[in-house]
């Protein structure tokens, strides 16, 4: 890294292209959007030193937080998914409305509170923590989007949720982490931001 | 589900809009690209009986697949990935060269060999199975993409990866299960399609 990382709780921030021999030559957008945008760009890689032409949607990047209740139980949102016209079981998440470069630790706090609230209606319990289990990327072939991944708890969960218009939660529901287990293993979860929180849940023996 | 779901190995295959109250009612081409396009979708949905506007991402599915060898190891893959400027590892994985409608059990059986063989150098031992895993959606909130994933045991690492000229592979390691667990708890893996692959093997108690 020739970048150094910001000293937060939210350590590592995501900062592309740190590493050595990375360099973005050129960039031309093909296509903006409100919510995505195509450029194409060229690159220098570490292994090759002439410019790589490549294609890449820009997408802001996000958060997706595991909600634990003070009984140990996760808290699952059923949302309607236009793209795979599907109603699927997830943790809550959302986007960081904010670019890259601008994007901080208070932000990201704040985001993830607010799809506590949004998705789920839950709010932290005083004195409850924001684990941060660090960032994945989605789709790293053709798109730089990336989820930061939070553990939340104790949560309340107080309300019904408040999903702003261009949403839909049709359900809620609290499952023991062996009925988490269960339904990943039976394909009933299938988005990689709830497989991904798993996964780091996981590997780190906190499930 | 309103349509029969194929009798095959690598149940269940994607398909969009098949549940019960989802509709795409229109879409336009705003961005043809070769590797996306971007699509002004609208649909109905369960609750929304008013069309609603949504902008999708369409890709081409791809696979997946975690290769682990006669002795139990894990076969990872160090790979350049240009929309994030970073060199990441990740289990072998490739698009399927085919749309939507044409794909079939025998297409994905033949791209999870190739991309073995490409990306890993690995074949899959005579007598092994590539049990599927399902699939997972990588960013459900904006693409249809989806990935169909398998475990391929026992395979025998033969040869140097061949991977074609727009792809750099630039190690190959053979990683325990508890490596693996490792990696993934401190961020050394960060890439959607290995955390679904090891959630999914995770929660099916075959890790």
């Amino acid at each position: 890294m020739t970048e150094a990382v910001p000293d937060t709780p939210h350590f590592p921030l995501f900062r592309p292209g740190t590493d050595e021999g990375w360099q973005l030559v050129s960039s031309e957008r093909r296509y903006a959007g409100e919510h995505v945008s195509v450029d194409e760009n060229r690159y220098l890689t570490p292994s090759r030193r002439e410019p790589v032409p490549w294609m890449v949607v820009e997408r802001k990047a996000a958060v997706a937080v595991a909600p634990v209740t003070a009984d140990g139980r996760y808290v699952l949102i059923a949302q309607e998914r236009l793209p795979v016209r599907q109603t699927l079981w997830e943790f809550p998440a959302g986007q960081i409305d904010a670019p890259l470069a601008e994007i901080t630790p208070a932000l990201i706090d704040e985001t993830v509170r607010r799809e506590l609230r949004e998705e789920a209606g839950c709010v932290l319990a005083e004195g409850g923590t924001l684990e941060p289990l660090g960032w994945f990327l989605p789709s790293q072939g053709f798109t730089n989007e990336h989820v930061y991944l939070f553990r939340a708890e104790p949560v309340c969960v107080a309300s019904r949720p408040e999903a702003d218009g261009s949403e839909h939660i049709s359900d809620v529901r609290l499952v023991s982490p062996g009925e988490l287990r269960r339904m990943i293993a039976a394909h009933e979860i299938t988005t990689a931001l709830t497989l991904a929180l798993f996964a780091r849940m996981a590997a780190k023996g906190s499930l």
